[in-house]
């Protein structure tokens, strides 16, 4: 069936929008079989295809990236263990692990940073691998980062202290555990969004990040949003997309 | 058995503990059947026997409110409806009501308030009503309070306005819903208890207080403890043990 | 003790900083005995200060109300009953009742709206009053809003019909209770931040919109952020803070 | 652009999947609005668009359904209330009315039933709103449905009695609140899919009904899968899918 | 097929099991459509069949005991409105009603109480009402029962005083919302079986009951067991079970 | 007692249901003292008697698998460790396994596969353990099974493009974890059952599957039933049935 | 102060309760620092003092058992892992480990067993090290027992088999995991008190044993309480106490 | 800007407190990057800053503890493992470690102990590590201890031999697991104020803590407050604070 024929019969009903959708080319895809690589993705979306690594094998892991790096895409893989990293490192020797975030990245092309920067502000020493996935992601994504690590609420001058780099940026992330009060707080202070990435880190009661999530997500401030407990890598991305508007 | 055979025969094993205890004179007891009001209470723990009127009908309210009047005990009735306070002031003429508490209250005794003081402090309005229940406890327990109401963190100079007044009361009770950051701002600025009260009130996902519970319980600032949601009469007693102290 | 003196004995360490706080001026603040208006909010944060009426009585609704009002604040109360309404009216002559979205508005200020869009996306009917809380507001904000209703995923070619207006928006929030799969398969399809609301319809597991909210938590499309059960508000101040950059 | 030219410029890379996704022809779509009704469900689905009522108010759904009878398509809404009813029956005389349902129904199209029948099993008679819930829903789209309520567990031979006319059904709905054991014991009984229906019924830990699906969904009985709490409407569906097979 | 046929057929293994099983006769069955009366279960469990009310219609409950009524079974219904004793009054005028309990009860047969009693011990006045259900469960079938009321930890010297009227009976059943940790107590303190009956009663975060049904199942004392939530009458019928032993 | 005594005195009312049952033989059953096999699960479900392996001891596992073995029943271990499997080898050399899906098979009957087909669609490479635990049991009940991997719906023209093979099962089994929105956007798009298995695969608050659980039992589309988390085994159990009407 | 005059004080209200508790002497006290055993245990619930070797060091069980064994109190220790059997065998040679079971017993007394017996009845062989502890719990306080192996309700012809032997016990456990029906199957059969143990055996969504556990809470069948998830150990002590009745 | 102009500034309006405040000198702040001490918050809060070990890399925690030695500050790491000990001894050799506590304390400082003191009391052995770390804490801060240990309700005769010592404290920290009873009956005897600390210890349905922390939030007794399951610490820093009064 030509294209044309099956937008014409999808229009005067003679097949259902599934008949028609299941005729669409196979544009975008890099078939695997045990992986269906989404090579469309980042012209969709802005974001690119990214390997979560967590729950898939030391070998599968490797075999992806090394089919995107052969592809020409670039390669962010998170929750990677060493072992992946070694895997992946001979396929692709250019590739960098940060230990801390558990990240793998490697980049062929060469973007520019943007100008407006991302700040990403964590509550304690304790979020940093959090705090330090979000960094990753957000310079793979061409994004310019400032820092300001451990400023949580029980000192809260420490925050005042560095309030001007983060209110001249264009988008805040916010990384904390315990009771998460330090989204609403800065949420209070700026007139940038604010995205919070609730952590896991805490007393017994914190139930592995509930307590944080369900903070931040009550925030008294209003300009708040929020991604899954320990998601650094999501707050990265949306991150980039509004700054990159 | 004579009270010193009784405790003889405990000390020779010839009777068990629990054999011991119930021959124990019914001191501190006032029977009525379906209550039995606890006259020993406030020798015992500082804390008068209290009627938490939710649960019981209005004549189990008034009945018991009554009997205590009665006996000369002041009487403290929480979670109490109108329609209570219309049967219990039949009884008790100069009974009075605080309709956003929902307290009835009567005081015979005449002990002045303590030098020192306990401050209340609401994160907003729609916190009010357990901040009442806890002014109205800590009133009645004898304590002089000091209200700083709405001074929540999305407009944290609000609470810098009244710091003064918060640093210098001995115990401190921060009410607040949502995500309870108040609780943890202040323990991070004082050098006194912190009690804090979650309250029910906010959007969807606080699951009826759940998340300002949390958020007080994994507070970064340490010396906060916290109580049940919604019990602004069970902080007030805590803090007037602390500020009797 | 002057301004100066302040910082210079905060400097040297001797007065701590919460001594120093202390001592500020008390601008911004507008005081009610029950309510602490924080009148500089709009300057600080972008988002001016807003009233929350649930759980406040009909009576604080409508003076908090009116005391705006007489300071050339705009007013919005986000869950106000039409008993509330009746009474803000008779002090507010020209205020709107959105009776959906249970908003009441009172725009003295004639800012022009913003020439990017921001899109509503609601997945089905029962959603409105989110999505509707969710247009007044961003309406109120200055923002322009094209609105995309009942589009969920079981006929997901009505969310292809209107693709392009999504995609054209600057920030898209969706709205959708049940399992809420409509904000990942937007996700998926645009390259612009998407903002999540999840609402409280559903059948039983739904728990009150539990459900929705962790689906939207756990997008596989990344570039997603959530804010809380039902609350088209809080997604309005953060999509109007985006649409603003 | 023609659909010829659409697909080619989507298969050459020119415009991407969401680029080609938005030009599809609106069909399959009526637009009402507050409402987008899928009047392609049916062909594609085998399950026809239904009224949710819940949510929705009352004029809302008698639009819905009127605009549905205009269309020639048959109407089904489910947890209606007595007064949509009322308002139905005005725009749509035929329609009927399922007091424990809650469902209204009207019927314009005569397909015969189906030879072999879905059994609806019920533990208690608590659970027959669900259970005749389900029933309705069956019956709309076509099947012919045998019930057997009241054989809890409680007194397993009330079950046995019946478990003749169980076995010889094609599919079996098992509806069942407080512990739900009877999705398990059906289901060690017969060689047909059983789909459990969780209820809302029983006492305080039954948690409107977690204990029931929990129990279901953790079957030691291999063929039963499960639908929401409560959902005699998505077990009459997929069971009006497989009796169709 | 005959009996013998049947068992013979099963065994050789000509039929299944389920197909002998629905080969069985209707003893013990009373069918009224909507109910399947289990008449056998006396007989079978030591415990009649009763009438859980909640989720019924008054017309169910009303023809049930009717039917029971005819058949000469004594009657109890648990969970009843006043309208539904209104309803079984018209056709059995010697029913009772406990309003406290909602409990209706008719009883035909005169069997004599137990010697050994069951003690029911009560935290406090607001549990009366899933005290009084227990009791006259307890009552109805058939034994002496005890009763020790408002008698909670906060002031232990109240159930020191009446330990030796618990420790006599032959089992105890305990009564408590809040932290329940009087079950703990009493089962630290006698050496009969406590059997636990958690309740709903208490402030926000006793979540429905849940903090008394953990507190209990979490006994330190090992005599205890546990039933659901406000479930006085399933406390009785196992008490009834072992006094009876 | 003969078989023909036995039911006449049950049916007289001399003996009880639970006396009669007690009496019956003990066909279809395989004694192990720690394990008591029913081998006459087949002829009565469908679906044979399974070793689920998780929380028994290595030599449970292999003692049951051989005796299965010796009667020359067809044997399937799920949630098998590899060294179960050694230990299994040991006993049947022909046994098989599948490490991802942590299965042991072995099959001495040979039947041949179904005609139609089950479809098993999984959302994402992470999901592919419970996919294939999925794919070895419904083969292992003699289905033919078409795999469909990785086509979540962040990359939803990775769905479409296998569209047809989907449409074209008798039954579709959707695995996916995280916000498990797969399982909707099938079901919006087929005319055939859709059984959902949420994964426990995902970020924070997937809360170990519950997310994708709750989203499956929400989901808008309404031919779509759910089994476990993890559940591949009982998804295809029921496929199973369904795919053999 | 003399035993006569502490209690005289008491009443005469000199002193309150709690200084009366405080004179106690301390009898039925073994005092180690680290723990306090209390002998006195036996002859006041008729249940000795047992050693939950859970969150206990290797050194701490095996003084604690070494203590009681040289006080001539026999020992049983639950959750004790082979490295603390080693420790202790140490110090008391005749000791012994039951591995499934994870218990190490020491009996010096010898009573003999009781008449009547305890039937432990489990659903699965993975519920086989709960019903282990349970049975040799119920051993060293003195009860004969009868065990009953792998009769879950996906094969329930396999305890109507057995139902002779556990309708004859005094009292029944009843071990199950995943959906825990068993325990309101043999509810109701049988008239004798049910305890049921829910165990956290089962797929992803028995959440530890919480499917179980709710289960069992909300049995349809009367006659069944509930212990802790796997608490094998205080479902035997209640059954102890009803058997020795 | 001189401080003089900012605070001029800030109350004509000029700027907003945020702007102010980011023009704060860095008083109180050692900057190290992945962290940021707060030297500030003894004389501020009246406890000092603490390194909360967990989720912290080894390094880090030896880092930050040598730069506190160097600053001259006190040093107090809790969950701490050995290997972080070994690592800060190197470091600062007089560094002292309690291997239950998991604490790890070093003191420069010589100030003398309080006259009044903290009693600690727990309800078992297995809760000793939760009270060592109070222990710990609450010495460090400067608090005379008295520990009384395992001293549960299961034998309540315990606690009364210790209640002397109990009453005498001026403030009760209460530690326990299963069912958290004993902060109740504390709550309930003494007329000081009580901090529970619940603790994970237990079987399954303690849910990790949760009944525990559930059952002291609803204590009956009314001077009770809570903080963190596990979180000896904090209980230990708010006794001191109330000690210090």
């Amino acid at each position: 069936m030509s294209p044309k024929e099956l937008l014409e019969k999808y229009k005067s009903g003679e097949i259902s929008l599934t008949e028609a959708l299941e005729q669409f080319p196979d544009r975008g895809i890099e078939e695997m079989g045990f992986a269906t690589i989404d090579t469309d993705r980042f012209s969709r979306t802005g974001l690119p295809e990214v390997i979560y690594a967590s729950g898939k094998t030391v070998e599968q892991v490797s075999l992806i990236a090394e089919r995107m790096y052969q592809k020409g895409i670039d390669v962010l893989a998170t929750r990677a263990t060493p072992e992946m990293f070694e895997a992946v490192k001979k396929r692709i020797p250019g590739a960098h692990y940060n230990k801390l975030a558990q990240t793998i990245t490697y980049k062929q092309s060469h973007t520019p940073n943007t100008k407006g920067y991302i700040a990403i502000v964590a509550a304690g020493t304790s979020d940093l691998p959090v705090a330090e996935e979000a960094m990753e992601t957000a310079q793979f994504l061409g994004n310019r980062v400032e820092k300001v690590y451990d400023v949580g609420v029980a000192g809260i001058h420490r925050l005042f202290h560095r309030l001007e780099l983060i209110r001249n940026a264009r988008v805040i992330i916010v990384v904390a555990g315990m009771e998460g009060a330090l989204a609403s707080v800065v949420g209070g202070l700026v007139d940038k969004p604010v995205i919070g990435v609730p952590t896991s880190i805490g007393y017994g009661a914190n139930f592995e990040g509930l307590s944080a999530l369900l903070s931040m997500l009550n925030s008294c401030a209003s300009g708040v949003s929020v991604v899954n407990i320990d998601n650094g890598f999501g707050a990265a991305c949306q991150a980039s997309l509004i700054n990159k508007l």
